[in-house]
């Protein structure tokens, strides 16, 4: 970050990359925006589907995108300009500066999770090493929350609305037909998600009773007996398990289930139902109990219209002006992080890291946010989570005064 | 029906039984609040889970229910009541009628689907036989839409609206990771929920590109090879599958992936993602394509707050009222079906029908809403499908105006 108050002038070159998410198209549209608005930036083209539309010069005029088009993207779940999970290779780099040479982009912006970060950062170095003058930056976004720097990131708030909603309503549907009921939710690395399902507790004896995140040891046999303790407890159970489970040795519990892996060496969790069935076969081994159901939350909590959290439609907004504020202003590089104020009162703040803080490694639920038993989420965690989510449907239920026999 | 002009006066029963949906107690509290007017109702009882609660007298009185209650509880998803997947003995009906006499009623009301019409239409012969005044009347409900002599029935157009839903969410999501995308949709022996998925078709080339229903025959070459062609003209496959798909002999593609039944003799099609990667592996088998994923979409579809149809919740509150209106007028038993109005605006009415006319046995999708090929819908169905699920959230997309290379 050595050329501080340089401003350079150029076009304008962004993509969006992973997971998608319900506001992703927020931080595109905020940025292209805020572009619109600055001397520096010229043209504002839009790499279809990540690095792969960049190494292929599939690009599109966002600038003469009209704005009535653009807002009704950046309230449109996915990414519109397509995504990709392609980890550039060296190779890749050499031809990425051939082809931001080539349309004179000195103004980069890369919309993704850690692993979006990683690229950008390996792109950003590339262009150093190459002396190519490039402001490059990488706007946060992930359903897992799992961004190290961040408070939390755009996307994770409407997924965790999402979640919540989802064990609210299947929870009174457990209450209706009470048996055992396990949801599948996604987060890799990271339980932020599956612990969001907490919010669903809205009445005494709500579900869910139990939650596995990824950041405790899964053990078959305690689950089994926690299940049946619940059970014995409540006349039900209700269980948010994160896909990402893993055993004492770190073995993800859905590995033995599936052998594909993306180019990041990523082991396929969603789109199966095979862990949940796994767990349900397990419940049905080890306990008495009959009716036993699994359900894998799946693409649809990162995609799904209509169901977002105000806050994260409007912080996606901002982080992706804020980035292309700084590109403007003179910063040369880094990742838009958010950071809440302490109080009270929810506010957050934006702040410029390297790049490097934020690629590659994954943040965890911290061990404050995660009960003593190892299977529950914290009061700590319901302050941390709850603001960010916002308002959930109110949930009406009967006095439940009894006729007397 | 011979005691057409014969009012009776006592308690009122009401109960909800088979699967919940996002409106059925919309149904009890229109029921409810209409009871509250009528002077031949005294005591306003309802059972916790349908006819094991009154088996086991366990009633609490809805009478004492403030308004406030109703009204939140009308809001709130899934059989606030309670439900029960259980179907009478002869030896049930015997108990069931001691009971009713015991606590005076005399106004039964049943909520459920062709199930739940069976169960209200065994115990009205049997007091018939007992020579029991009871005014029995079963109240629709059934996310699966398979209820007889019913344009639609309460349930299906929210649940319908999850789907189309997830559809649009999840189509926008399969455009920006390109692969074949199956999501699995309830409906054991009626396409319609899956249909519904139809609705996600905003722009052209949007999925599903395929539909597979129940009502025909599903055979894995056939599958295999309209994925492969779809694939080849979208560079893309989203895929509907019912989960009842059945083979030319009937015999459900899920069957060899799940042995438990209900005391109604039904297979466990939901709360499994076994079909769904059975389906999978067939692609991943059958084709070269290598991103293929499935979700089930499970429980959520019927249970999800916050995503409800608002003619459904009307039609759904309406309905119960009708029930008890007719109950208070003379008629002595039936169910409430929705009719549809000839005309361009939609419009619907109630009509009071034999019990036997919608037990037992389901409506299946009219030829005439499946296309030709077997794999899709019809516009007949969408003129059907689109005013009953009303509106749906808007999806932006870019012009995609190319830079020129």
């Amino acid at each position: 970050m050595s050329a501080q108050l340089k401003k350079i002038v150029g076009n304008m070159l962004i993509a969006q990359s992973g997971g998608p998410t319900v506001v992703i198209n927020q931080s595109l549209v905020g940025a292209v925006l805020e572009a619109k608005k600055h001397k520096e930036i010229k043209n504002i083209y839009g790499a279809l589907h990540g690095i792969k539309g960049i190494l292929e010069e599939d690009l599109i005029d966002l600038g003469r995108e009209d704005i009535h088009t653009l807002q009704a993207v950046a309230n449109t779940p996915s990414s519109a300009l397509g995504s990709v999970r392609k980890k550039p290779t060296p190779d890749d780099c050499a031809q990425i500066f051939a082809k931001l040479q080539k349309y004179n982009v000195r103004h980069f912006f890369y919309i993704g999770g850690n692993d979006s970060a990683e690229t950008a950062h390996i792109i950003n170095e590339e262009a150093k090493k190459a002396k190519y003058e490039l402001h490059c930056f990488h706007i946060p976004k992930t359903v897992d929350n799992d961004l190290r720097e961040n408070d939390h990131t755009p996307g994770f708030a409407s997924a965790a609305k999402f979640v919540a909603q989802a064990f609210m309503g299947d929870d009174l549907d457990n209450a209706a037909l009470p048996g055992v009921k396990i949801n599948v939710v996604m987060g890799r690395h990271a339980g932020f998600l599956t612990a969001a399902a907490a919010l669903a507790r809205t009445y005494p004896g709500a579900g869910p009773h139990l939650i596995y995140l990824p950041e405790r040891p899964f053990d078959v046999t305690h689950f089994a007996a926690a299940v049946t303790n619940a059970y014995a407890k409540y006349g039900r159970c209700v269980v948010a398990v994160s896909e990402g489970i893993m055993d004492a040795d770190g073995t993800p519990i859905a590995a033995a289930y599936t052998k594909e892996v993306d180019s990041h060496g990523n082991v396929q969790l969603s789109g199966t139902g095979a862990l949940g069935d796994f767990l349900v076969g397990l419940i049905k081994q080890k306990t008495d109990i009959m009716r036993v159901r699994a359900d894998t939350f799946g693409y649809l909590q990162r995609s799904f219209p209509g169901v977002v959290s105000a806050n994260d439609a409007k912080e996606a907004f901002a982080v992706g002006r804020e980035a292309v504020k700084c590109s403007t202003s003179a910063d040369i590089d880094g990742s838009i992080a958010i950071r809440r104020k302490k109080g009270k009162a929810y506010q957050i703040f934006f702040e410029r890291v390297p790049l490097s803080s934020v690629a590659k490694e994954t943040r965890h639920m911290p061990a404050a946010f995660i009960s003593k038993n190892g299977h529950d989420v914290t009061k700590a965690f319901l302050d941390y989570v709850a603001p960010i989510v916002g308002v959930l449907p109110p949930i009406g239920r009967f006095k439940n005064i009894k006729v007397k026999k």
